[in-house]
């Protein structure tokens, strides 16, 4: 088959997996429902064709395997998440586990010195239960069992859930995947940002998931009546405020972080009132966790230095942290050779702002994610939309990634 | 009596009057209801004492006279208003009235070539009806009956409220005070902010109404992912709005305007979303209504500059607006001459930001107000204070005011 034909193909299983959904006009497919078994089901079928061997893991996860006439080879792994929010766009996560399966189709015949798994894991998003990862977790070593009491809206407990789906909650820790191994984990997903658009590419390497930290900021001012306080005598919270998001912007930009105030509240709001007390949100991230937590602390301090300099006070609490998981530098550049060979252009690193499976697979095997072009950066949203030319590209990159893997080089860096 | 001893009875009087109210332990008197009633009774008990001769007008509002010797000359009316707030302070409002009083009081005997009426308003906050000025409006010809079908919380209109206190709703367009016979309007008030406290002054002249602009505006961006969506692809709504309000501060201070963003609003706020829509309000004041009508416009050019350079849109609505109005130039320096023999010191004038019945009273006479010294500024609030000292000051400048005054002045500026 051809590669458009390929790609093509591609979009066609997007639009049937969209089709298994909770929502009547969207796509709703959380974990351990019956969304979930159908998704897999036909997501095993397409492995099969492909040549692979399935089985489903003890998380829900669906398994497809490339086996290498060398079994005493390390494995790769190629995943994404089949899971989505309510009201999703087709593209985050299967985009990936679709693309995995197409290459091993199309590598078909050829003995790979490794073996090479698919893997679709059923949760990410953390839809069903508010917590996210809970289909590469476990496979990651990185399964808390006292999430098995964590319940969905309903009060089902994820234990309970686990049992009505067939699957075994004492046993998830079998899930594990073993470091020695595994040769890397490699994800391929759509951007979630505008940035390759920007620079018409159609994907990017990506260099490390960011790591983030959140806070809430109190500033106190005096309140007082619109008509009568004279400019100089006012204390006002939001205009201190205002000073000091344009100081996190500066900062931000100067100190290459991406940082964000999405919330702002002034409390006991008026038309006619100076406000007294406003509370914002910030939200920073870096590729660096260095870089965060030594930006973090010095941007607080140029904000407290604007609330003393208006007579002002300012307190903040952190709300958020997660760490930066950079991707191992050797994928890094063999992505960008593939990547290189099959645009011609030059390649875009970029990091990624969200979190994604890799984040924790990192923790047993090098990783390394390739991001694809999506329309305008929009995701988590029915307006979310890939190029059928970029799903080529992602493809003929990802197929040439696994060709050039040596298993020789595992642990190496 | 001696001027301290007149100021401690002022002090009494506002303790006595604010007795007089619907909440147990704060001050609440709206108008025409029970507390409206007693206290305006004992207002004309007070005035008989200070040998005026008394009636309550047709809207409801106590009036006292001190009757000249020359029956055809006009009246200088001094006045402020009885009603309050929820859970007020003691002092805006009944202060104006207790200092007329205490005036004439004073002058008792001395016969003054004018007569002289001190009125207490009966409405002039709008608490119960949500409408201000109530009580002035008429006397100053400015009476609109379609009101008297607004409702109160309980569904009663004025009009039943006018009847159920002993009024006649069709007569009070009687209440109408004749411009030729009327030869200035006086009212003291508490500052209701901090400028005289900050100048270390115990009173002020005003010099103006101020006249007020509010509006609406919103900016409209593009939500995004606050982790993906680097800063130089933003159209952040907040991060303009911010530029905005800076914008607006400074615009403020060099056009010597008052100018104030009392709500800001992020829409679909959330921590890791950029903000796509925000509306915050803007109030501008200034004294001068062709400083206000100049600057609203160039203020708006200067916002959609900042939208325009942002990629954002801005759009506004204009909520409300009231007319300068200025103070007696005439009268302002009567005020000046009798501040300055009372306190020794430089006179401050200053722009009331707050509006009083002397903004309808000028309708019909020339207007001066003087204010008075208020503990940091605070009002509509149980913290709202004044000295006894600055009372006296207060009641020194009003009664060479009243002696200061001159028949043959009036109309002449």
């Amino acid at each position: 088959m051809q590669a458009a034909h390929r790609a093509t193909q591609v979009m066609e299983r997007i639009q049937t997996l969209a089709s298994f959904s909770a929502m009547p006009n969207g796509i709703l497919r959380a974990y351990l429902t019956e969304e979930h078994r159908q998704a897999h089901q036909q997501l095993a079928q397409w492995m099969t064709q492909a040549g692979l061997e399935i089985w489903q893991d003890e998380v829900g996860n669906q398994w497809g395997r490339k086996v290498s006439a060398h079994p005493e080879m390390p494995t790769l792994i190629i995943g994404s998440h089949s899971d989505t929010v309510a009201n999703a766009g087709g593209y985050d996560g299967p985009l990936g586990i679709l693309l995995a399966i197409e290459a091993l189709d199309a590598l078909k015949g050829v003995d790979l010195p490794f073996h090479v798994d698919v893997v679709a894991f059923a949760d990410e998003e953390g839809t069903r239960f508010q917590t996210t990862l809970l289909g590469s977790s476990p496979v990651a070593g990185m399964w808390n069992p006292a999430l098995l009491d964590r319940k969905d809206k309903d009060g089902v407990t994820i234990g309970e859930a686990m049992k009505r789906f067939g699957l075994d909650p004492d046993k998830v820790v079998d899930a594990a995947r073993k470091p020695e191994e595994t040769l890397a984990y490699l994800e391929v997903h759509i951007e979630q940002g505008p940035l390759l658009e920007s620079l018409d590419l159609p994907v990017g390497v990506v260099t490390a998931i960011a790591g983030a930290k959140r806070f809430l900021i109190d500033v106190s001012g005096v309140a007082g009546h619109a008509g009568t306080v004279p400019l100089p005598l006012r204390h006002d919270a939001l205009c201190g405020t205002a000073e000091m998001i344009a100081c996190i912007e500066a900062f931000a930009t100067e100190h290459e972080i991406v940082a964000t105030v999405g919330k702002c509240e002034v409390r006991s709001a008026a038309v006619n009132v100076i406000p007294g007390q406003v509370q914002f949100s910030l939200d920073i991230r870096s590729q660096s966790q260095d870089k965060l937590d030594y930006c973090a602390p010095l941007l607080m301090t140029q904000l407290a230095a604007i609330a003393d300099k208006r007579g002002l006070t300012i307190t903040h609490e952190q709300i958020y942290q997660a760490q930066a998981v950079p991707c191992s530098d050797r994928l890094q550049q063999v992505w960008a050779d593939v990547v290189e060979s099959a645009t011609g252009k030059d390649v875009c690193y970029l990091a990624s702002g969200a979190g994604h499976d890799a984040m924790v697979m990192a923790n047993i095997a090098e990783m390394g994610m390739l991001f694809v072009r999506c329309e305008k950066g929009i995701s988590h949203n029915p307006r979310e939309n890939v190029e059928t030319q970029d799903v080529a590209v992602a493809l003929d990159c990802l197929i040439n990634m696994i060709r050039s893997l040596s298993p020789s080089r595992a642990g190496t860096d």
